[in-house]
C-alpha cells in the first residue's frame, strides 16, 4: 500500500465509535457522516470530512472513489473454525432420514470424521484450502477472522492448524486471530475419559501452544457432550496461567452453567448462547464478554435462534459471526449472518452494523485498532454497492463488497 | 460459440432425463455418469459417455477440462420479477416495528411504490439494472429465466417491462421467457375497482402484448387482497385467445380456490403454493400443473414453508424457483433456495436438482429443449467447484459455479 489514500464521494460513511464494546442503546447509534471522505496514511485512518469538504491530502495519494456509496468498516468476523480437511456433505441423507448427532458420529460422520480429515491432511494442503476461504470472507469485506483449531485434537495436530493459522496471519491481507480450541471435543482415542483428555491438554498441549506463540485465545466448548464447567475452568485458568485469554462456547444446546463460568473467569468472550435464559444473561452482564450470536448454525440446523433482544436488553454487547465449519454451518456467508440478525434475532440495521465490526472487533482483542472508522485506527474500509446498511441485510445472497481497503 | 466444444475429464455428471416433468419418485431419480464426458455441437448435445470413453469429436473442438468435477444441466430459475424500478430495504424498520403489509402501504412502500419507482424510470434504466441481475443469475448457472412484468400497471408502463425482457432475451446468454403479469395488483388509480382493471386489461393490455408478442405466458396473482377466482379466470381465458399460456400465483397466503382454477384452465404452472393443503394438492395432481415452490420468500417473510413433501407424495412434479423481486425476497441466490429445499421442504438433493432443472424448465415450456444433458438438448451446462450436488445444497451462501456453459 502507498503512504497516503484518500477514499472520497462517499455518499454515506456508517460506523459505530469507540474502542470498547457498545451495549444497549448505544448498539444501535451509529455516528452517520453524509457526502464523507476518510484519509488513510501509513495504513492508519487520519481524518474524516464530511458535507463535501475533503481533508488535507497529500500530494500523490491514491485515491478510491466511492461514487456516491455506502462505506463502513471492514468487518469482523469473531467466531470460525477456518482450517479444517475434508467436508460432510455426505451426512445430508443421514440427517434427511432423521438421523441424530449420535447416529452420524456411528455411521463414521459428525466432528471426529473431521478430526480424520484434519489428521491425514498435510500442513501445505490445509493452508491453500484456508487461504482460499479467506479470501472468499475478504471478498465480502470482512477483514478481520478469528480462527479456532480444534480438528486435531492432539498436540501434534493442534499444533498443525495453529501454524496453518500462523501462516495465513502472515500472508493474507486480513488480520487473522488464533484461537485454541484443543478442548473442541473428547478425540476418539480418549472416549469417556475426558479427564485425561483434559489431562493432555494442560500437560502437555497447552505448554507447546505457548511455547511457539501460536494462539492469543483459548476457547472451551462447555457442553453436555463436551466438556463440563469444572474441565471447562480447568483448561481456561491452565490457558490463562500460559498468557492466553478465555473464550467459551456456551448453551448452544443446553444450559450447564458455562456463563457462570465465563463470568468467574472474565472471559473475552461467550458464543453461540441459541438456548440462554435470564439468568445466564444476568452472569454474562456481569461478565463484561461480548456474546458472539451464530444465526447461520441455527438455521442450518434448523434449531431455535438466540435472544439477542434479551440480550440487548440485559446490556450485553451482541456481536454476530459466521461459525464457518464443515458440520454445523457449512458457510462464509456474514451478509447471510446479517440478514438472519434482522429476520430472526429481530436486530435494527445499526445494531447488526456494530454487531459485525466493533462489538466483534473487540470480542477478538482488537476494539483498539479496528472496528470502526476513527482516527488513529486501522485503514480497514469497505467500499458496498449499496446506498445504505439496510440494503446489505435486505439483499441477502449478494456479494454487494465493491471494494475491500486495507493497510 | 464454436461449432463444438468437448467438456471432458467429467468426474460425476448428473441429471434428470427426460422432456416432461416429474413427479413422486421420479422426481428423485436423477442419471449419475462416472468419469464422464459431453460433445456439444452447434449448440446442441450430440454425445454423453461416461467411464473414460471420450465421444468422436470433430478436430479443432474447443475443450472444457472439468478437472473431476461435478457437470449438471444448466439451472433455471422458474419464478422471478426480474425488471422493476427502486428498492424497499427502507421497509426494515417499519417491518421491525411490526407493521404490517397495509401499515407499509399507507406509508407509501409496498408493492405500488415499486409500479411508482417502475413507471418513473425509463426502458434504458431498466433494462441496464436487470441485465445485471441476469449477469448475477447466469454466474451461479442460471441459463434459464423467467421473467414476469407486473410492476407497471398500465398498458403503457407493463409494454414497457415485457420490451426490456424482450431485449435481454435478445441480447443475454441466458434463454429469457417471458410472462405477462398485469394482475400483480390493483394500480392505486383503480383501488377498489379491481373488476375496472380487469376489463382494462382484457380490453386493451393483453392484446397490445399479444400484438407485439411479448410474452409466452401470462400470470394471475389469485389470492385474497390480489384478485379473486372469476376476475382471474377471465384474465386467463383472454390470454388464452390470445395465444398465451395460463400460470397462477396461488396459495401464497390463503386458499382461495386457485389450484381448482390451475385444474381448469389445465395452467402450466401454480407458483407460491406456502399453504396448499390436501384438496389443493388433488386438484394440482389433476390438472398436471408444476408446483413452483419458492422458499427464499418464506424465509423472507418469516413465514410457513410450504408442503414440498406432500406434494411429491400426491405425484405433483416440484419446481423451486428464486421469485427475485423487491418485496418479499430480494435475493437472486438459487443455490441458497437450494438449500432451502433441504432445510425446510425436506427434499433430497436428486428432487432438488430436477427441480431447478427439469421441472423448472417445464414449468417454463422448456422441457424439449432444456433441463437434462441428453442428446439432442440444448447444450447448456455447469461444471461445479464441487464434486456432488450435496455440497450445493450444503455450502449455502458460496457461489460455487466454476464454468458456465450456454450455446
Amino acid at each position: 500500500m502507498s503512504e497516503a489514500l484518500l477514499v472520497k464521494n462517499i455518499g454515506l460513511l456508517q460506523t459505530p465509535e469507540g474502542k470498547a464494546p457498545l451495549r444497549g442503546a448505544a448498539q444501535g447509534r451509529n455516528r452517520k457522516y453524509r457526502n464523507a471522505a476518510v484519509l488513510v496514511e501509513n495504513g492508519v485512518i487520519c481524518a474524516v470530512t464530511e458535507n463535501g469538504v475533503l481533508p488535507d491530502c497529500p500530494a500523490g495519494a491514491d485515491v478510491v472513489d466511492a461514487g456516491g456509496r455506502l462505506v463502513t468498516p471492514g468487518l469482523v468476523d469473531a467466531h470460525t473454525h477456518l482450517v479444517f480437511g475434508g467436508w460432510r456433505q455426505h451426512e445430508i441423507p443421514l440427517k434427511l432420514a432423521g438421523a441424530g448427532y449420535l447416529d452420524i458420529l456411528a455411521a463414521g460422520g459428525g466432528i471426529l470424521s473431521s478430526v480424520d480429515a484434519t489428521r491425514a491432511a498435510t500442513e501445505d494442503e490445509l493452508y491453500e484450502k484456508s487461504f482460499g476461504f479467506l479470501d472468499e470472507l475478504f471478498a465480502q469485506g470482512v477483514t478481520t477472522v478469528e480462527a479456532k483449531s480444534g480438528y486435531g485434537l492432539d498436540t501434534k495436530n493442534e499444533i498443525k492448524q495453529l501454524t496453518v493459522i500462523r501462516r495465513l496471519r502472515e500472508t493474507h491481507r486480513a488480520d487473522v486471530i488464533p484461537t485454541f480450541l484443543g478442548a473442541h471435543a473428547v478425540p476418539r482415542e480418549y472416549l469417556g475419559r475426558a479427564d485425561e483428555y483434559v489431562a493432555l491438554l494442560c500437560r502437555e498441549t497447552l505448554p507447546a501452544v505457548a511455547w511457539d506463540g501460536l494462539a492469543e485465545y483459548c476457547d472451551v466448548f462447555c457442553e453436555k457432550g463436551a466438556f463440563d464447567v469444572a474441565q471447562s475452568r480447568r483448561v481456561l485458568t491452565t490457558a490463562l496461567y500460559h498468557g492466553m485469554k478465555p473464550k467459551l462456547h456456551v448453551d448452544e444446546i443446553e444450559e450447564i452453567g458455562g456463563t457462570a463460568l465465563a463470568k468467574e473467569l472474565r472471559a473475552a468472550s461467550a458464543e453461540h448462547l441459541a438456548v440462554t435464559g435470564g439468568a445466564g444473561m444476568e452472569a454474562l452482564a456481569a461478565a463484561g464478554a461480548v456474546a458472539v450470536l451464530l444465526p447461520g448454525t441455527s438455521f442450518y440446523l434448523n434449531k431455535g435462534f438466540a435472544n439477542a433482544r434479551g440480550m440487548i436488553e440485559h446490556n450485553i454487547p451482541v456481536a454476530v459471526a459466521t461459525d464457518f465449519n464443515p458440520g454445523s454451518c457449512p458457510s462464509l456467508n456474514i451478509g447471510l449472518c446479517m440478514t438472519l440478525a434482522y429476520l430472526k434475532y429481530r436486530m435494527t440495521p445499526e445494531e447488526i452494523l456494530t454487531s459485525v465490526t466493533l462489538n466483534a472487533a473487540c470480542a477478538v482483542g482488537r476494539g483498539e485498532v479496528s472496528g470502526s472508522v476513527e482516527a488513529g485506527k486501522r485503514g480497514a474500509l469497505v467500499v458496498w454497492d449499496a446506498p445504505d446498511v439496510e440494503t446489505l441485510c435486505y439483499r441477502f445472497g449478494s456479494n454487494l463488497a465493491k471494494t475491500v481497503i486495507t493497510p
